[in-house]
């Protein structure tokens, strides 16, 4: 996504005969791109790094006993990454470690080295500020009240609205 | 983004130690990318078309008069597609024209066509249904106040948090 450097943004440019929730979708695409992109410019210029590869090391950060490469992609919240190729520059970097699986000989688990956990915890602390930083015009309880109605909104979708329709009338 | 079609979303997964606005942030991506990958699915499975490719044409839908590549670049909402290339194959199809624009011989505007705007306008009644399904779990009220929110959360960063950090101490 990019609403970013842009004169005009998604939600600016619906017309006013456009839906409610297209109106709202809209708005809500654009504030996600809206800090997604300085999140991907700020990592870029403090530590010459990328959304995906951050995303990565988050995943394992959280898995001290490591990740099989299946369930690493299956984790990662950001696409457009080559999870092969990342996890090869990472290890070239010294940053990760493929060891293999104590059950399953065959399966390579990727884990932080020592040396990746301090560089990405340093990233993390950074990129925590950066969020408060972006979040801070919200109230607490205005922040409350987006986090309910954000969850209202992924449950209705997760529990009515299959990943693709059967068949429409 | 893709938190779709993941046994683990990006919220479920922030430690209980992440900080407020973190979490808050996990779950915005979370229920963006969860709509974004059903309209990216349903326009795959109904239409065979892209998101990218959607994109470019609701753009040139909004500007009867046409868009110049550059201006129309600008106003894209999806990154990934190259926009030559989308342009391209759009016009092999017959669904986009480059004119030359009337003050400036040199420059060219990409419009639809008249059968670029009746696939455009088929598609987007479609999208726009789907979009109202998944936004139908929340009532007028607390659509209202989701727009609300986000909309004091675009106008703070957009206000005081730069794209790049000046230097940090």
């Amino acid at each position: 996504m990019s609403a970013d450097t842009r004169p005009i943004d998604a939600e600016t440019r619906a017309t006013s005969d456009d839906h409610h929730a297209l109106r709202l979708w809209l708005r809500l695409y654009a504030c996600t791109s809206l800090v997604e992109s300085r999140v991907r410019r700020r990592l870029q210029s403090r530590f010459g790094t990328t959304l995906p590869r951050f995303d990565l090391m988050a995943q394992l950060d959280r898995s001290p006993q490591g990740l099989r490469m299946s369930e690493l992609s299956s984790r990662l919240m950001v696409t457009g990454g080559n999870v092969t190729g990342l996890t090869d520059n990472l290890e070239d970097e010294g940053l990760v470690v493929r060891e293999s699986d104590g059950t399953d000989r065959r399966a390579l688990r990727v884990k932080l080295t020592r040396e990746g956990r301090r560089v990405f915890r340093t990233m993390a602390a950074e990129h925590e500020r950066w969020i408060a930083e972006m979040f801070a015009g919200l109230s607490a309880r205005e922040a409350r009240s987006l986090a309910e109605r954000l969850n209202t909104l992924k449950q209705h979708i997760l529990d009515n609205v299959p990943l693709d329709e059967r068949g429409t009338e």
